[in-house]
């Protein structure tokens, strides 16, 4: 398969997001122009997006939504199970083992580390909170595909390294930092400070 | 001031973060090096994104942390009181009320909205959640400069329109949703399902 831009696949998930919505009123078919409605976009690019994985969808007739469903899930992924490792158990890592979309996607949390004497061994969403210094140990005794860290900024990178180290070729990040990591490695970063700011920078150099 | 890429921003807000741990810490000044590898960048960047905003630092002594700290705060416009109106008291919008991040960085929740009838009338963090029917009268009564939306995906454009035609000029979305608004309408969408699934994406199609 070819090699497709980021903004393509973040186009597809949304048309996902979309098209379960659809399934689930039980309406059968949809056109390009409702997709690109979803997706902020327009149905020439929508037609486009979806010819790089093969021919779906009838002129005139639009898509059938069970089968572009099925045939995106397949494109994104989302067929099989990743296993997941926590790194942090504070407020965020709370929220996000809670958050069912993980497990809707197939991210099964395996591992939860964290390094404060306070938390660990507790239970946590049925898993025990191990300490830090057991990720080696741990990780090598059930590898990850995905490390998710929650840590605060400073832990971040060493943490990081200490996964890559392991094997691990995804990390999600939480943390207020970028991560340099190996070109292999995927890492996808969520900063809602970061967030807050650009929505504060613009609103101020209007 | 001239117009700033949004990467620039980005990286000005990851060097603020390093910059307040500096600070915190007692250390005085900072080598654009040390920045640079908080930013995942280098120095010659570094330098280039702060001569933006005027000259700062002395060759061979680095920058001064407390008096970059208070430009940058400045830059991002972060001296000043952001209203915030929350649109959906669910889950995710339950984490953020109580993320001190909103807080620190001036964003004050003045006002919670929902459809639910169980959760009309309810307290939240001091503030008592509205009916969004309520939502024009509330924010002509009290106009904020950001909508916050937490919403369900199929009812974000919507009430963003809404937000819109009473005024407001700053969105974060958290709907996994693009939304469709006008241009001088600043929007920042947080979408962590797109997030999950560029990884897997990423993780199939190595």
């Amino acid at each position: 398969m070819r090699k497709i831009a980021e903004s393509t696949v973040r186009r597809l998930s949304l048309y996902l997001r979309f098209l379960e919505e659809f399934e689930e009123q039980g309406t059968e078919t949809v056109s390009s122009e409702a997709l690109a409605a979803r997706g902020g976009t327009t149905s020439a690019q929508v037609r486009k997006d979806l010819s790089f994985f093969g021919s779906f969808g009838k002129r005139g007739l639009g898509y059938s939504v069970g089968e572009l469903v099925q045939k995106l899930r397949e494109i994104l992924g989302l067929g099989r199970t990743y296993r997941v490792a926590m790194i942090g158990a504070g407020k965020i890592g709370s929220a996000l083992v809670q958050y069912r979309g993980f497990l809707q996607r197939g991210f099964e949390i395996v591992a939860i580390f964290d390094t404060d004497a306070s938390k660990v061994g507790r239970a946590w969403n049925g898993l025990t909170v191990r300490d830090i210094r057991e990720l080696e140990a741990e990780l090598r005794r059930q590898p990850v595909d995905i490390a998710v860290i929650v840590t605060p900024a400073e832990a971040a990178q060493a943490v990081a390294d200490r996964c890559v180290a392991l094997g691990v070729k995804a990390v999600l990040n939480f943390a207020p930092v970028q991560l340099a990591l190996p070109e292999d490695v995927v890492v996808k970063t969520v900063n809602l400070a970061l967030e807050l700011e650009t929505l504060s920078y613009a609103l101020t150099n209007r």
